[in-house]
């Protein structure tokens, strides 16, 4: 495979075929009117090709605004290829041609990029996660089972020794992984190095402790040479993990902080709404996770089955596989590890684990630990305890008879309605 | 003016006002139970607060896939505010914060960020534009009226001594600007270094024979620390301008773009339809443009009047002067250079200047240019007549008589329709 495809569902009011080859020729060799440089073999070698075309349905009324009206707008999947030889292995290029111009064509109504296939060629040009799933447990001294782990709540507004107080209530209580909410950075409340200060001393003195080193992400994000020196400071405190928000900072952003981390690196999508929400316009996960690893993330948010935001139980599943699979056609397969959160209790437990057939995911609950009668570590240890059901393939009620903790946190809990199935992805 | 204001137009299952409070929550303080931690004295320095609600309206069905559903969509207009003590004057966090996991809220079936006012101290934190209208105009050795430019196309796959030939015809013509298609940075059939060799060879010789220095936006859109050695590169030939796209490289690429850049920076919008196509989710160029000149673009490109994509006039206008305004509410105004592209012909030229009321801006042609009967060089003057026209307020068709150039032009591209009003910018 020498060739890059990219899926695209469109709507348009010239029918899917012309608006196909108006999309190729506007993201390679075309222009408006044809010019005279653009001979043959210019675009032999050069042009977009279009794969294949599936007419899907149509429509009395466009999906989006557009300047070009028609009589109807035809629906459909098209799927075109490039010459890698168009712009090499650039993770920013590739943006721009695959998801650039062409979302603004008066010829389309509707333009989603659903899918993206790389040669090999990717997967060797770029480092990729330096840490990934067995690297992140080595990182902890060692761990079996899914990491267990919450965020730092309120959101934004407690300072360096309050963070540094509830951590140390989270590490007592057993959990694996803390991390900043995306909304707390550097700002004058709580400032990063007072706040990393803070919680290492916590961090560290469990870990001499117990020899568990219990992974914090710090909320590096911000500019390029700031993210530095987040590094180097975390370095210092003994740091394990940085979380960075991949749209904020931006591909390039990603790439340059993944090629000075020493750590782990926590992928959080703040924003990703922009790219998932609409049928009609946008980019789907298993395409951006791509360039996210690609770029070096070893952790990467898919939200949580039953969440209170607004993605489907169907997308999680496929967005949690989608970072377990090989990143591109063939070489390294660069996976990350899927990160489930938003209103996750105990009952997520178990599918969350089934969809992807293995341990290699963390599991952020907030309420769902917090909130457990008899405490937070009994909140902890009744997630631990779900984990050990859903891998021993027991019924989380019958284990939860000689689990005092896990039989608290079902009838606590409302169960809520799921419905996934068994991963393909391999068991661990 | 210490807090940050944005603007949304949302649309809710639970309402209007219920929403605004479930955002302001979502992006501060809250979570989804509230904590013990989530003190009153906590809320009251942290809160989003809501500054305005304006209700617009009523739908039977939502705009968006939403988990949450409802009998009726109530639609509005929401300010909210938050502190700038909640996170500084962080660009990258701010987008986190104004733009992050609200987009995903299940109480939203829309939600588009459409304005966002900024106190001075993000004026004073961020460098901004480093050479804006009047240090484009000096490194080309001095220049008035509009910077008349052009784009090299086909889009991708002419070599470097193919574009160099090109760029060559385009300098005899007497442009001013020109710039690398967004789809060709460094690939392999025109890598990088060869095409600033060739084209720099054209530009150094046609600035020692007449003084003037022609602008060439070559597209350094790479990797941070590639794009620092594109910068080196660029330089070492005597390059005075870095086109990026923005979007693919993001906010804290542009930025250290910037920190490096003895250059000027041409901010490309590629892939700007994500945020724009959709009357339902996304964020308006009203508020990009102010991230995107607070991390250094000196130029930005709009659109055009009358363009072959899908914005409309009324948007255009308002695009072009957003980035002739002052960015924050004190401090540094950092202005930029508006660049129309798509379409363009003499017709737009006059249009074009009436909405800003000054000359500070680059006005690109392809076809235009081109295909211009008598040739290029005559494509290149007509333009300039019809903004020597705009500028003395004399009508395009009484200023041809006199000028064949022109004549030939507008007698050989069709009249588009437009509607645009006079600017309220400073006049030149």
């Amino acid at each position: 495979m020498t060739r890059i495809t990219a899926t695209y569902d469109l709507e348009s009011p010239i029918g899917v075929a012309a608006a196909a080859a108006v999309v190729a020729g506007e993201q390679s060799t075309g222009t408006f009117t044809r010019l005279a440089a653009e001979t043959d073999a210019l675009r032999a070698r050069s042009a977009a090709r279009i794969e294949d075309i599936v007419i899907t349905g149509t429509s009395p009324t466009p999906a989006l605004p557009t300047r070009k009206t028609g009589t109807s707008y035809e629906r459909g999947r098209v799927t075109l290829s490039w010459s890698l030889d168009n712009f090499g292995t650039s993770l920013p290029v590739l943006m721009s041609t695959l998801a650039g111009n062409l979302f603004e064509l008066a010829e389309l109504s509707a333009i989603r990029l659903i899918d993206m296939q790389l040669p090999g060629a990717f997967a060797t040009a770029h480092p990729g996660p330096q840490f990934g799933a067995q690297g992140t447990r080595d990182l902890m001294g060692g761990h079996t089972g899914p990491l267990i782990g919450t965020i730092i709540k309120p959101s934004v507004g407690l300072g360096p020794d309050e963070t540094a107080a509830l951590v140390a209530t989270l590490v007592d209580a057993g959990i694996d992984f803390i991390k900043d909410d995306e909304l707390q950075a550097n700002g004058p409340h709580c400032p990063f190095a007072e706040r990393v200060a803070a919680v290492s001393a916590v961090l560290n003195a469990h870990a001499d402790k117990t020899g568990k080193k219990v992974i914090y992400a710090f909320n590096v994000t911000d500019e390029i040479d700031q993210m530095w020196r987040n590094l180097d400071l975390l370095q210092a405190h003994g740091g394990t993990c940085a979380m960075v928000c991949v749209s904020a900072v931006g591909l390039s952003g990603l790439r340059a902080l993944r090629d000075r981390s020493p750590m782990a690196i926590h992928g959080h999508r703040a924003g990703w709404g922009i790219y998932s929400r609409s049928p009609d316009i946008g980019i789907s996960f298993g395409v951006m996770q791509k360039l996210w690893r690609l770029a070096g993330a070893d952790h990467l948010h898919v939200n949580g089955l039953a969440n209170k935001f607004t993605e489907t139980d169907a997308v999680i599943a496929q967005s949690a596989r989608s970072v377990q699979q090989p990143v591109c056609a063939s070489g390294p397969a660069h996976l990350a590890m899927p990160v489930y959160s938003s209103g996750q209790t105990v009952w997520q437990v178990d599918p969350a684990r089934r969809l992807l057939n293995n341990d290699d995911f963390i599991f952020c609950a907030g309420g769902g630990i917090l909130s457990h009668p008899f405490g937070a570590s009994a909140g902890v240890m009744a997630l631990r305890q779900a984990a050990q059901a859903a891998r021993d393939g027991i019924d989380i009620r019958a284990f939860a008879r000689q689990h005092p903790e896990l039989e608290a946190a079902i009838n606590t809990f409302p169960e809520p309605d799921i419905a996934v199935t068994q991963g393909q992805n391999r068991a661990s």
